[in-house]
């Protein structure tokens, strides 16, 4: 029980750098299947653009690893899994229907607040650890996702849900 | 395939309700644990408070199934799992680690933004099939969660952190 090595702040950064990193990859995945389906042209440019910065949230990941001398590596985060398994579920399931854009804005909202707390944590952390290029790297990355979830929500109150309820 | 019926935002809406009660239902079996597990003593007073309007948040929830004629039920959410899984797993990697409480406040601090995500859409929808009690107590623990949320970064950037890191 008290053999293992103490774990330090600098191992849960590490840790949680690559629960991250894993998510990121899996978004990635996801937001072209997402820009697919959306039945809005705003919803899909939004999908697309972000599928852009995400392509940049990536490398800055795959810097701050560099910057801990540490190799970008994933850690299976199951709350993105299980956030994507949802939308896809949801994809399925609305399809066809005039509510379907009103549950990937859901989807999408759910990821960027999960990745709201995830990069609000780690510069915290990267702030504490003395690591000032990663704390810049990461508040970057935060905002961008901050400026998507605003984007989403001004979708959500425009004109995609009370397409989905006038149907 | 095509003889399905068509689904709506009161399904959506009626789909979302159960997601996040079971979360709910989820966080208000993790948040003792976590209050236990908490070495500062901010902290564990902050898990303990929120404990108390988690039961409120509940109680709400079950108002709003009673407004669309629902009876209350949870439906299982893959990415409370899996957050409150992640959570488990830093409780036990951590445990005697200065660094627990930073471990604590990143789970914590995951599990708001993903209420804060889930109650801002459904509010949303609220307002758009017309249910306007549903849409006042739906923002009422929106902005409990918002507050719970900055109560936690201001314990994470305060004293718990720097604790990990001298350590």
């Amino acid at each position: 029980m008290a053999t293992k090595e103490k774990k330090t702040l600098q191992n849960l950064f590490h840790d949680t750098l690559k629960d991250i990193y894993f998510a990121e990859k899996k978004i990635l995945l996801a937001l072209p299947k997402m820009a697919k389906a959306a039945q809005s042209d705003d919803l899909t440019a939004a999908f697309q653009k972000h599928e852009g910065q995400t392509q940049q949230h990536v490398m800055r990941l795959e810097r701050v690893f560099a910057m801990i001398d540490a190799k970008p590596q994933g850690k299976t985060c199951d709350a993105i899994l299980g956030i994507v398994e949802e939308g896809q579920e949801t994809m399925k399931e609305y399809k066809g229907s005039p509510a379907l854009d009103a549950g990937l804005l859901a989807t999408a909202q759910a990821v960027e607040h999960y990745e709201i707390s995830r990069y609000g944590t780690l510069r915290t952390w990267a702030g504490e650890l003395g690591l000032q290029e990663a704390v810049s790297l990461l508040e970057t990355t935060l905002q961008e996702e901050k400026d998507t979830d605003r984007t989403l929500t001004k979708i959500a109150e425009s004109g995609v849900n009370q397409h989905a309820e006038a149907a």
